[in-house]
């Protein structure tokens, strides 16, 4: 039984280490190149992916009571693939029944076996990138990173995180009191016991990425899993739940510890599942109207989420004007600011800024922006490249409107050369805080405000409420005083938002890395839970004991 | 900021390697003696409580708009003891006001702050005796033991917990990724963040025991921190707050982090409180009824409970026949049953078990169980010491409608020598499970059951799914063969029931220490959090970040 962790020990030694340390750690590449997976690893992975368009998904031995799939790829593509759908009483029932033999399974048991899904998944890399592209519009560079090795980094992650709480108690101990010139001696033994069933709801634009964390949390310690993937983004989780369960039976487990919950307008089981008593452990991604339901509704589950939130950058002064505007031009546009780390807000003092090309009023540094989001975007391959593709038609209505909010500094338009796709690229629209509110509501997609205020601090406090109030993930500073930088620090910090100050070059307030960077910290609307934090998996198992003196 | 850290390091230092060794140990303690706490210590103590008597219980700069406390010790003397008192809106108001300077102190400053308040409540430990005494019922001996040291133990327990917890993430790293011969190089910073204003609701019968532990944590996590004591025992969580606001003070931080939210019939406001939307943390431990109200209606707090539960001893077979019914006979006694440790329910075969004295029928078994309480109550001066008096009335009126649910075994009897007190001894009352299930609800206070059952086997099933339905935090089994330990083991564990095996001699099933056993497992319906676990500490803070090009 402990095959699997001999031959992954030495990958979460390191990934436990990594969790200590922080700093650069990942163990599956993140270059989609051929030298690293295999020279025909792209053409296999685009094969393997066109192969499943059309066609039955096979889920051997699954619960199956109707079908359902309705995936349509933003690029233009309908995937017309067919899954097999149960209701959730079915679902709930059946991983109930398998939770006995994971149950009592060592950690190291279920943790060889995590880490060896993992490993599977890194090799169909190229197959998830496409499935993840066709299915969230991401370009396929990003979908090959986000949705392959950096998912399955944050898997590890919690994997790694798991093993290091489960292993906190020892198995066994001999405790021994003194008592005058004796002593009372006993044995004692631990045991991880699992929660029960869990419900992983995974969200349109990053399926595998935020899904992977509750899903190998609840797993390596000792739960069952129900996988619900969003509507329009069964694919990249049917072939996670496929790779699973494949693992699990030649470990000699049962394949439904791993459940796909696929569903469809109008056939929706995601309510059905959350209120199910059954259910132990919900992980939620998506809205926060209903991340909100989901809360409420739970009764005894455990609910981590993650929801939306108005990220914003707040804008003082900079030595390097042109990396700046740069570097939110490339913030704005990745993935058509469709990442829920994406900046909304740019708030500019109305009396300008000081940069390394003297002082710029607020109307030129939106100018700025606006020419190096033009730049950027110039190519229209590299626009598809960087912009990819809109997931959701609503986002398109969403641009629309806010044309109407403000002065509009530049126009979203569709991205040449791709009249399938449905595209866009950034809207950036000028506001003033004195005047307008509309930047205080999540306007998700490629809707930017540049928002006038009196001074830089002015800004902070603004973007913090905001955060406070509606949620964030992400907030960015430039700024040159420490002073300042400091005392934004301290009032992010209140908020709950992680900064990020003074990014210019290949580094992005959107990016967050697995083993350094908590994604999300639960302190503010946008969410409850921190990927991944101890607290993220301690709660999903329980120690319990028997003890007797000993012999 | 750091004295008193360097002052506590030691014991900091070495509860942290107790919390993973798990082995025997304690820095408080446990033994009432002149010789440890000082000659006139238990003098001083009780003439300390006596000046408390028929006064006003003085917090100085406590918010105070009435006073209530009608305390009455259930050994007879009413202690007409008044307390400042406000609504939960000022006192809630009060608390959110003073979180900025304490959330902002480094973990190392809370920390310290943490144990020199338990070194002071350390000290006062006699006074704090007569306190737990006098309010709950329980004998001398266990109120200085349960409501002194061992208390203190389970909140070093959860303020060593808690350091373990927020020293994970290292303050500040430098992270370096690779990018072909360079890289990108970020400094990262993070801090601690509480989640802000944090109750504790108290219960009657261990104020001080089932209280440090989510006061310490919340406290040491740097969350302001309101104690609602039971309004039967107000007395020992004034004195623990009186302590902890005199330290904090000392030391340059708000009194006010630490509140007394004290009521009494009539004026209840741990409704408010619960309600209250900045409360963000709360601890309760107390009746399910009420856990459950409390759990409903918290809104977006956390909840940590410990609640009611029904445990049960399966007697299979024994190679002491004697020290069994002696340790089981301790057990039953002790402070009248009145632990939420303590049994209810003794499984045995209606065939009788095998002993060291032969085959011993249903109702030897019964009878000796019976005699070894006899035995262990003959002496009323030793029985008032192990029984101690009954904290509420309601307890006599559960003993005489319990007379009618079986045959009565044994007749629970008042403590002969003490008028004035409220005594009762154990009530032991013969069932059939074929027949009865009214030991399958709590029966609060010196009220148990010797249920015949088909086998051991059966006793055992039964005691695990009364565990999984109404609760349960001790299981205890006599039986001989390994086989059928380790099918209870596993048996308890799924019902999340921490199980103790062949009890006899000085120890005993309701006995739980600090730093090695969990108390309560989360798993069942007796409370969903563990004393004192990662998981118990882990989410009453967050960690944020900021990061910066490294320069």
């Amino acid at each position: 039984m402990t095959r699997l962790f001999d031959r992954h020990q030495g990958t979460l030694d390191r990934a436990m280490n990594a969790l200590t340390e922080r700093d650069f750690w990942s163990p599956y590449p993140e270059v989609p190149s051929g030298k690293i997976y295999g020279e025909t690893a792209k053409a296999d992975g685009l094969a393997a992916f066109n192969a499943r368009i059309s066609t039955p998904f096979i889920l051997k031995g699954h619960p199956l009571e109707y079908t359902v799939g309705n995936e349509v790829s933003p690029y233009g593509q309908a995937l017309l693939v067919n899954y097999p759908a149960a209701s959730a009483a079915t679902l709930v029932s059946a991983s109930a029944e398998t939770g006995g033999s994971w149950a009592a399974a060592t950690p190291q048991a279920r943790v060889g076996i995590c880490i060896e899904i993992l490993a599977r998944l890194n090799v169909r890399s190229f197959e998830m990138a496409n499935a993840v592209m066709h299915t969230t519009g991401q370009p396929f560079a990003m979908a090959f990173q986000a949705g392959g090795p950096h998912a399955q980094d944050r898997g590890l992650e919690a994997v790694a995180q798991a093993y290091a709480e489960m292993t906190r108690t020892p198995s066994s101990v001999v405790w021994r009191k003194p008592q005058g010139n004796s002593a009372i001696v006993i044995e004692k033994h631990w045991r991880v016991m699992p929660r029960g069933v869990s419900v992983v709801i995974g969200c349109n634009t990053f399926p595998t990425w935020n899904s992977y964390p509750g899903l190998f949390a609840s797993l390596a310690t000792g739960n069952s899993v129900i996988v619900k993937p969003h509507p329009k983004a069964i694919l990249p989780l049917a072939i996670t739940v496929e790779v699973a369960r494949t693992v699990l039976v030649e470990e000699g487990f049962p394949a439904d510890l791993v459940l796909l919950a696929a569903d469809e307008p109008g056939r929706e089981i995601t309510q059905d599942l959350v209120r199910h008593p059954s259910v132990a452990i919900i992980d939620y991604t998506g809205s926060s109207q209903f991340g909100g339901w989901v809360r409420a509704n739970a009764g005894a589950a455990q609910v981590y989420t993650e929801e939306a939130g108005v990220n914003s950058i707040v804008v003082g002064a900079t030595d390097d004007f042109a990396g700046m505007c740069a570097n939110i031009a490339f913030s704005l546009s990745l993935y058509s600011g469709q990442m829920c780390t994406a900046p909304q807000n740019i708030f500019v003092p109305r009396g300008g800024i000081r940069t390394d090309e003297g002082q710029k009023p607020f109307h030129d540094v939106a100018a700025g922006l606006v020419a190096a989001i033009d730049r950027l975007l110039s190519d229209p391959d590299r626009a598809a490249g960087i912009c990819g593709a809109i997931a959701n038609p609503a986002t398109l209505e969403r641009i629309s409107a806010a044309r109407n909010m403000g002065t509009v500094l530049r126009e979203s338009i569709p991205i040449d050369g791709a009249p399938d796709a449905r595209t866009a690229t950034p809207l950036l629209v000028a506001v003033d805080a004195a005047e307008s509110d509309a930047h205080e509501r999540e306007q998700f997609g490629p809707i930017a405000f540049v928002i006038a205020v009196d001074t830089v601090e002015d800004g902070i406090e603004r973007a913090a409420r905001i955060a406070e109030q509606a949620g964030a993930i992400t907030a960015a500073l430039y700024a040159q005083e420490d002073s300042l930088i400091e005392a934004a620090a301290d009032r992010f910090a209140r908020a709950g938002v992680n900064l990020s100050v003074n990014l210019t070059g290949g580094i992005y307030v959107n990016q967050s890395a697995a083993f350094s960077d908590f994604h999300v910290t639960g302190l503010n609307p946008a969410g409850n839970a921190s990927l991944t934090d101890a607290a993220f998996v301690a709660n999903r198992f329980r120690t319990v004991m028997w003890r007797r003196p000993a012999a």
